[in-house]
């Protein structure tokens, strides 16, 4: 871990770099793959599967029968904290349902916004050896909220052709319409172009390794929306003086087992919270399974001491991070403070773990910097805020001579005749 | 105009079908513009300009004089034109302010959502003999109110080294902070990367031809968020027998007017409607200064007849258009069944150049078929929704178990420990 004492503002740049993510060098790859899926539906997602996931396949589609079966697989404990999670991510993302206000600009003239939901989603969940069920919460409970009609997910079966039984629970739990053994770049492809099986969708949402993002990338130019940009996840904590140690410590390490690229950064006010903070990691650190991941990633990690708190919150808001922990007296007073971030958690009980699963709030969030101009997932992602709009021949007679003008001025001569007709219309009648 | 009589719902897919628009031909030119621009900055910006817009800059930065000069320059008329304008689309993005409620999703966890101003966007507003003041309304007037902190506009000069005056007299109404001259793929670059004179910027706005739309996309990949992607523009217009087919006509000619590429389709349930419209288009058209234009748009246009409303309303979705004008007596009706659309002008005094210039509406919306996925710009767009959340003691007790359950299980050992530790402690103390 690298601490840096009271840095210039001018190091501030160096501190809140992250490692540029180019996958452009897996573009000629991936857009093989893609065009192949585009060209050949199943078959190529099979030929694919059976390539990258060792794995044939007579057919994508998840039956029923297999989600029966899954749900007998998956222990008691596991099912109630799904249903507890689920719970508790519907209850914060129906609390954002958008309840559209008729709005007179002027007299005759009205306007309003509609929230739609996008009809077709999909959505991806990778594989591998530690299954991502929490992903599949996060991503379908909004989307059923919203009313999209068909959400379709993806991901990648295991060597036997099966589904990770804890994926099909949470599926089930939240409403998943239909589940396809698919994984990687070819699952991508599946959900941009349709195959036989897997319906074409509108918008793709979840995480996935550097070709998924890459897939995800090259889908988007054209054929679909994505969620966001991706890229290793990360976490701030702002700690004063009276943080408990241990529970930043077990923070950053959580953060840090995520992967060998993840990001860490500790910010303080308190030159003593650094050597506490080291000394309760290395405590910890000797108890992790995954101790050599969180290694490497700690050692890219930066503790930085700062002179105050708006120092504080100044470096954060430049860092931009996925995740905020304010661990302070005053995580109240530092949250006003907030400008760049995708999620805070406020006070020591939240650890970030808690919003990973199961307090409600969203797990797919901005990382990388994106916090700057992107937010994480939210029941808005899954909709589209349509406009509407009624002119009333008061509305004409309020708007028409500007719209004429502007339109005139702007040299297009049909937009203003569409409205000199209308305006010579009402002119003829007496005004009510 | 070709008209399609009771088309079989296997031949929607081709009249729905758009163009493909395929910008990577243009990849390596506005790749090397980019990286120029990002070595050079404003001396490549500057080099530029001579070479695409044949001026030479000794700044790029519009000065206040230049803008108080503009304000002599332009009328009355229009000047009045504008503060309507500005007024109406004031009143209408004022009202989507975001009041975030507090969620306790169990007891002892509370979430919610604040709205947060992207602190710096930048806005471009291609250039031409038709200067687009309208777009710089659109653009500015709700960044404003988002509360953005830096507003950047950029927009070509002609070869005076002059900004059109409209253009400048609508920044000033709709408070952008500061304007650039620079036009196309150099204007982009400024702003993804910055410039000696051009701050960068976090998300970049606005409309632009081919080239500008490359590189919105080739930046958007790892540098800045972009609005949504872009194409031709386009209506679709749902009439019964009762239109009034001069409007018709009228509304199909201004979209036509756009470019030869502008996508026009007419859906009726009455075959008189088709005749009628066809003679008013033809009788309306003879005076248009953009003839020729609106004659080549009108070549690829489509006149459609279905049996009913409900087919009508299908095809209109399925089709997804920017605009979408239901020129019918049931307009209410029709426009409850409205999936996917950018903006619904709904009776016969609303056509599409009111929510073009002046109803208050945004008229920077979804085309090419993205209204599938995508909304028009609206104050979300200058926000990000950021998540926060608080646990006391009692939270920990609500959740922590399932959270270390679902951590277990997806094996990330460190993220369970953050909440084990966390549970320990609650666990200490006899419960309030």
């Amino acid at each position: 871990m690298n601490t840096i004492r009271f840095p210039q503002k001018s190091e501030w740049a160096a501190i809140v770099e992250r490692p540029r993510l180019d996958v452009s060098q897996l573009e000629a790859t991936v857009c093989s793959v893609l065009d192949d899926v585009r060209q050949h539906g199943d078959a190529a997602v099979k030929r694919y599967e059976e390539m990258f996931d060792h794995v044939s396949l007579d057919a994508l589609a998840v039956t029923e029968a297999e989600i029966d079966e899954a749900m007998t697989l998956v222990d008691d404990e596991l099912k109630a904290a799904l249903e507890l999670a689920h719970h508790n991510i519907a209850q914060f993302h129906e609390a954002q349902a958008f309840a559209g206000k008729k709005i007179e600009t002027v007299a005759g003239v009205d306007c309003w916004q509609k929230s739609i939901a996008i009809e077709k989603v999909g959505l991806y969940v990778p594989g591998g050896t530690a299954p991502l069920f929490s992903t599949v919460l996060m991503l379908a409970t909004p989307a059923r909220i919203a009313g999209c009609r068909e959400i379709v997910l993806c991901t990648p079966p295991d060597r036997q052709g099966k589904v990770n039984p804890a994926i099909l629970a949470a599926a089930r739990v939240a409403g998943v319409s239909r589940i396809f053994k698919a994984g990687g770049v070819q699952a991508i492809g599946a959900m941009a172009y349709g195959t036989e099986s897997v319906p074409k969708v509108y918008k793709i949402f979840g995480p996935g390794n550097q070709y998924v993002m890459a897939a995800k990338q090259q889908v988007s130019l054209h054929d679909v929306a994505i969620d966001m940009p991706a890229g290793p996840s990360e976490v701030c904590i702002v700690a004063d003086a009276h943080c408990n140690a241990a529970f930043v410590a077990a923070d950053l390490l959580s953060q840090a087992e995520h992967g060998i690229d993840s990001q860490v950064l500790l910010i303080t006010t308190a030159e003593e919270t650094i050597e506490r903070v080291k000394t309760e990691i290395d405590r910890q650190l000797g108890r992790l399974p995954r101790k050599e991941m969180a290694e490497r990633a700690l050692a890219n990690s930066k503790l930085v001491l700062v002179h105050d708190e708006d120092e504080a919150m100044a470096l954060s808001n430049a860092y931009a991070p996925e995740h905020l922990i304010l661990a302070t007296d005053n995580y109240e007073e530092l949250a006003a403070k907030v400008v760049n971030a995708g999620s805070v958690f406020m006070g020591k009980w939240a650890c970030e773990s808690a919003g990973d699963y199961a307090s409600g709030t969203n797990h797919t969030l901005p990382t990388h910097g994106h916090a700057l101009a992107y937010n994480g997932v939210n029941l808005d992602s899954y909709n589209r805020k349509v406009t509407f709009q009624y002119l009333s021949e008061q509305g004409v007679r309020s708007i028409g001579r500007a719209v004429v003008c502007m339109a005139e001025n702007e040299q297009l001569e049909a937009h203003a005749n569409a409205m000199r007709l209308r305006l010579q219309r009402v002119e003829q009648q007496p005004e009510a």
